[in-house]
């Protein structure tokens, strides 16, 4: 399990660095980047918040565009962002944005073209932790959250290793990608036409079962493009009424989907994290 | 003087917009970025920092990447960001990403083929102030601060604009363009080989003859990849020192010359600003 750093910066007095590394898992080069806070230079073991990002992007635009450093400084917290799908002249893509190449949807692709590479959910939920665990100065205390595309794995994930997190955030989040487009669009193509096995991959169907009860915390801004048709945070709330799920849905009055969202409301979702994350830390 | 609104999103209570204008100065549609603070929904005239950006910047690189918009709404000072250089194909450009379109250097060019478009002093100076005053709920109390080459733009023009800025400040700044690389290719295209034309743009020439003296506060990382052979801080340093000119320099341990730099110290920058912009603020 090799990683090769290929860039570092110093900020807010932590560290901002990429890593490339063959992924077992994704059959193909992958880079991450990875806020190591101040704290580790004390030979502190600190948390790790994971971060899953949209359609379209990579590992370099949360890290560049939501200032959350400031805040993961001060409360000592490492944050990992994976790219959002394999990448390569040899990984199977699409002409469209929102599949393929950039458009993962952090699932296990069962079917062809895509099965050979798109194996996402296994990369963050596994290969990706493992790596940075054993390459860092970081505990296994862990924490996931996400944008959009990035907001449904980070809820999906979350709720499905509830044994492996510590609490679950999400910006703008596709809720219910069962019944939307991009949703869809994804899930016929890398897991086909049967929808049984979609249901493992849909946050409002696992939020009506929901059981063990991880902190959740969504943000959604009211005027968000994609709010009536891609993400559905109604159906969201509502399947967490049916469980009696206690999930805090903020809606941001005039807030759209980008990134100018995101760094207004960032430090909350980094607080909401640390709380969960620090306290009950095993180091 | 038409703007045409292009974008509008909400961000730590306030607005990032982006206009398109036609510039009589340039010769050219010029596109800009402006923050408006929350303050400005009650009516509130409020004071305005100007940004210039580095070589290959426009007017997105500081709006997205330099989190400036907290510490502004809680001042309630509003920003502009112009491009760094005018733009188009009818314009005169070069194939190095140092000099033409993206590398404005913030003169007036004198030499063909540059001197039809790059007017870019004045630009700021004068037309864009006046756009920006006209057209938005904003006072005339204005600072200026910059990076790498915007940092030598804004030394140099709040240096010449006393009577305009009330405080200059500036991330890693080419301080002595005329001893480096960088500012020697532009000022022998811009302005032409005649090197006591070049004395009125660099700032170490200008604080050795400083007068009127305007607050000045300088960040620099000590691990900026271009801190001896483009930058010179150390000139800058010494010309201060000659004319007795309190500048506050600060030299930042470990920090590279990128915008995870600028945002580990922006909120200080802002303060800066506001500290002379807010108090004495004729609105």
């Amino acid at each position: 399990m090799t990683i090769n750093e290929i860039s570092s910066a110093k900020v807010h007095g932590g560290w901002h660095k990429q890593y490339l590394h063959e992924s077992a898992v994704l059959n193909c080069p992958m880079r991450f980047a990875i806020f190591l806070p101040p704290q580790v230079e004390q030979t502190e073991q600190v948390p790790v918040l994971y971060w899953l990002s949209g359609l379209t992007c990579t590992d370099e635009n949360f890290m560049q565009k939501a200032a959350a450093f400031e805040a993961a400084a001060k409360f000592g917290m490492a944050i990992v962002a994976p790219d959002t799908s394999p990448r390569g002249e040899n990984v199977a893509n699409d002409e469209g944005y929102d599949l393929g190449q950039g458009a993962g949807f952090y699932v296990n692709a069962t079917e062809p073209p895509w099965q050979k590479h798109y194996q996402m959910y296994d990369y963050i939920v596994n290969e990706l932790p493992e790596l940075i665990e054993k390459n860092f100065p970081v505990s296994n205390a862990r924490s996931i959250s996400g944008h959009s595309m990035g907001g449904h794995g980070a809820l999906t994930i979350g709720l499905k290793n509830t044994e492996r997190y510590r609490s679950i955030s999400a910006f703008s989040p596709i809720c219910n990608p069962m019944n939307c487009p991009w949703g869809q669009k994804a899930f016929s193509a890398y897991l086909g036409d049967d929808k049984t096995t979609w249901l493992a991959h849909d946050a409002t169907e696992l939020l009506k079962q929901g059981r063990t009860q991880l902190p959740i915390l969504v943000d959604q801004g009211s005027a968000d493009q994609f709010l009536d048709e891609q993400l559905n945070t109604g159906a969201l709330v509502k399947a967490a009424s049916i469980s009696n799920y206690p999930i805090e849905v903020n809606y941001r009055e005039g807030y759209d989907h980008s990134y100018f969202f995101i760094t207004s409301f960032i430090h909350s979702h980094i607080a909401f994290h640390a709380q969960h994350l620090i306290d009950t830390q095993v180091t």
